[in-house]
């Protein structure tokens, strides 16, 4: 290989856009530009009440526009000249709707500002209802149960759950939205110019994991299945696809518009996109039987196993099981929880109320100091919390909470599930509440590892990604204690773009498998957490707390339920 | 009657001390005068995670001696001439160790500074175990259940539970320890100068609620059963007392040193102490089968029944039945929430934790600003959060919490119970939870008003006191609602003093029964909250969430409990 060769990933995330220019020949990172999505950051499109999260498109493409040129431009001269191919990925499941060309609704002047017409972030579960139907057809309508690659319980996260909540809800987009596209099919999509949404080359890992897809099944579910669960659904599927790409498949290149946007050469080979957490597990260096959790504001936690280990063996209540989701060959096994840094912003979030509701409206201050130190506390609260929180011994009768405020991904995903805080008294103080929802997360953690294990699938040890995993000892230790396994954290700060910008080397012919790229590319790892026993010990008394309050709380769940 | 009398009520609360001068005639307010107990304010011999609180008989002779003094000041002149009498009510069970003298030990030199040898404040649950073993010996021991007329189950909060708990925690103090009195019993005996142990007249209020004494029995529990209790107790029951008295007996007159110290001539009468809630009740015109709750950091609920009515009947799980306690001649029935106000006070403290951490030390601020800012906060914030969250909808679904964190009082004594915050989503706000707290104190009010209706006490109407009552509408609405009965709230800002007031004016011979004096000295009516019947339905759904979460919390604890 010519150790000159570049190549970019491009990592959208919730909040903002990252691109990384790597040396394809060691994975030493050239140069990275970060982009926050504007709109998003304004609160616009969302309603987080009613769990309403959409993005819109121009979000996506001012950002990879601006990123690409940004890290040209800090790169040394002639870099984008040595570029050979770039790969992206993005979050899911993050479904638009697009009209015959493949153009989001959002982009025509009629649906600007409609929520509806815009990307569903993974986040958004409004559509509750829709996946209790999916399941409930799924398990009763005689035919194949198309949840059984998915764990058996379809989420409200995901694709045909969303669809179908905006198609109902929304008559005009019902109307216009010709066909259905994930994020991460979209922008390789775009930028190859090949967006007819009848031809487009879509994700093995979005459509495996998210709509149901699987070879058995000759593709995603049946029509007849569809017009089953809704009207709205009739011949939707033959505007959809029939076939999947694992990411070492080139989708084109870059088209002539696009290069001039981005500032490339028009040979610039492009990638099949897949999810963030797929392509990070790659770029932390993913093999088989160890477990990967992203940790972010939510987890993805992954793993990967030859098939031949697997058989036909179905692991129950996890997010999927998919041929070449993660590396071609492999099955990529997938679960995750709904919230984890989520849980700690949600706390940062209503311990602010005072400050941003009298402090900031106080007259004993001007207006500049108002704004800064609504910034200063929001920016050092989590911080100065988990370290008064790391002096709060383990107390086995003392404060429990459940992680589930966004509801529970896996094992066994219910959006209706919440969370709860419990075994307070008049002594309990923010710090120790804080600790309690650390523990929390990692409490279901452990439950998604010892669900793995009694479906018979080892774990032999963790790898941890993300922005807690990289930025908060203290949680990271909490982990440690709980799982009671030892945890590394790989030196790369961008493991989501670095892993694209694996697939990329592959794509462009560089390396001929992703264990290659990986191999040459990896970063090693930086951190290792080790479980201390004593508070292992403790925490294992805690965990059966933990699993009675989950049950309780899943109980009244489905007695509210239904007496609705 | 002349109706130039005036009389004093002295109401020893759990912060501060007020005394009101008042008209013997029609009971208006001449002057009052307020105290802050200054150790207590600033935490002194407190420890809020181990639930010790503790006063310094300081805090209140020297509370006493400003109160009166300034309300003197503040009366017209020659007010001090025409004070006929003189009672004073107390927060209770508030137990102190005396020396032979009856002198609080803390008043001597060596044992100035310790908690052990201070008032053992009502709210201190400290005394945990030493409860269980008082209910465990009371059913197991084969003689008599002292427990029977304390609604079958001694709390941690009261007098002999934390007399024993102290003697075993500082044998410096069991030493030195002669005899014990309760707060109630003590300032009489002080301002009277009759302090000797043996011979001070003791509250039947205190005594009949708190200390297992009644008539059936001979007074307190046999000397057999204490001893079995723990040794520690041999011999106690001969220097504590048999006989106990009713608040419109005469204690005596004030002592020429106390007349001096207060201001006052020395043929003041002074009456039998009782507890703040029950002078209360009768300041704030408690008639039989109505329902006064006293609504402050904790809620005291009494009901009056004529003997004849209750015949041998017993009501369980409340926290006694006394002959007496509150109006002679009538049975005193008392229930309450160990903590209502201090709910709402836990989490404002909970939300203080950034600006007392971070705003407080930021260097945008000058010192002085920073002290107005935190208080600025602490004086706004429930006030704030009531008004958000009067516009947060009723939700079946939506956030519910459990009011027990300081333990739960009645129904069914219990202080290991702990307080929980449930159905919490990443869109649960300050205000959102604020209003589950307050919608699960007033829950907790009508766990009581069911009890007493399924012991076939009928409750005809509801008469709330106290700062809650009096300052939020917000809340009162709540509980109006929750109760589905009409609430009523008398016109005096002081219904204890008044209380104290009214007893003081029988003492002194001004009026014949404590009827009388009621009715000519009380205030009226100011405000009456009406339920809204369809908040009601609702919260009736509600209320059923609650008394799960309640049957869950109270099953983990026991299950903790025999793990332990």
């Amino acid at each position: 290989m010519d150790s000159n060769n570049v190549v970019i990933g491009v990592d959208f995330g919730t909040d903002s856009v990252r691109t990384a220019i790597v040396s394809a020949a060691d994975g030493a990172e050239i140069s990275t530009a970060v982009f926050n999505y504007p709109r998003w950051k304004d609160g616009k499109y969302c309603d987080a009440g009613r769990n309403q999260f959409r993005q819109h498109p121009l979000d996506y493409l001012e950002g990879l526009e601006y990123t690409v040129r940004q890290a040209v431009l800090d790169a040394p001269p002639g870099t984008a000249d040595k570029i050979a191919g770039l790969s992206i990925d993005t979050t899911g499941s993050t479904p638009v709707a697009v009209d015959r060309q493949g153009t989001p609704l959002a982009l025509l002047p009629e649906f600007r500002e409609n929520p509806n017409a815009m990307f569903i972030l993974w986040k958004d579960h409004a559509a509750v209802r829709e996946a209790e139907e999916i399941n409930a057809l799924a398990r009763s309508w005689g035919g194949v149960d198309y949840t059984r690659y998915e764990g058996g319980i379809y989420s409200s996260e995901w694709f045909w759950a969303k669809l179908l909540h905006v198609l109902r809800e929304d008559p005009s987009v019902a109307k216009a939205a010709y066909s259905w596209v994930e994020h991460c099919d979209w922008i390789p999509a775009v930028i190859t110019g090949q967006t007819d949404p009848l031809t487009m080359k879509r994700s093995r890992c979005a459509a495996g994991h998210k709509a149901m897809w699987h070879e058995d099944f000759g593709g995603l579910p049946s029509e007849e299945f569809l017009r089953k669960l809704d009207p709205h659904l009739t011949g939707l599927r033959a505007r959809l696809f029939e076939k999947t790409f694992t990411s070492d498949v080139s989708v084109g290149t870059l088209s002539s518009e696009w290069a001039h946007r981005l500032g490339l050469h028009a040979g610039v080979k492009v990638g099949v996109g897949a999810f963030d957490a797929h392509m990070g597990a790659v770029g932390g260096e993913i093999t088989p039987y160890v477990l990967i959790k992203i940790m972010g504001t939510s987890t993805c936690d992954m793993l990967v196993a030859p098939p031949n280990d697997l058989g036909n063996r179905l692991v129950k209540g996890i997010c999927g099981q998919v041929d070449g989701s993660i590396i071609p060959g492999m099955i990529g096994l997938e679960a995750g929880q709904s919230a984890f840094g989520d849980v700690f912003a949600w706390f940062r979030d209503v311990l602010m109320w005072p400050i941003e509701h009298i402090v900031s409206q106080s007259p004993l201050l001007d207006t500049n100091a108002r704004e800064k130190i609504v910034e200063e506390v929001t920016e050092s609260l989590i911080a100065e919390l988990s370290r008064e929180a790391a002096n709060v011994p383990i107390d086995e009768s003392g404060i429990l909470a459940l992680d589930w405020m966004n509801g529970r991904r896996t094992p066994d995903a219910n959006q209706l599930l919440k969370g709860a805080v419990t075994g307070l008294t008049l002594g309990s103080d923010a710090p120790g509440i804080f600790r309690a929802l650390v523990e929390s997360t990692a409490f279901g953690a452990k439950k998604i590892v010892e669900r793995f294990r009694s479906e018979g699938v080892k774990i032999e040890g963790v790898i941890a990604l993300g922005g807690v995993a990289k930025k908060s000892s203290f949680i990271m230790q909490v982990v440690a204690d709980v799982l009671d396994v030892p945890i590394k954290v790989p030196r790369s700060e961008q493991t989501c773009a670095l892993g694209a910008a694996m697939f990329a080397a592959v794509v462009a012919g560089l390396y001929s498998s992703v264990d290659d790229a990986k191999t040459s590319m990896g970063s090693g790892i930086e951190t290792e957490y080790r479980p201390d026993p004593q508070r292992a010990a403790k925490y294992r008394a805690l965990y059966d707390r933990y699993t009675r309050l989950g049950e309780y709380v899943e109980n009244e769940v489905l007695r509210i339920r239904r007496q609705e």
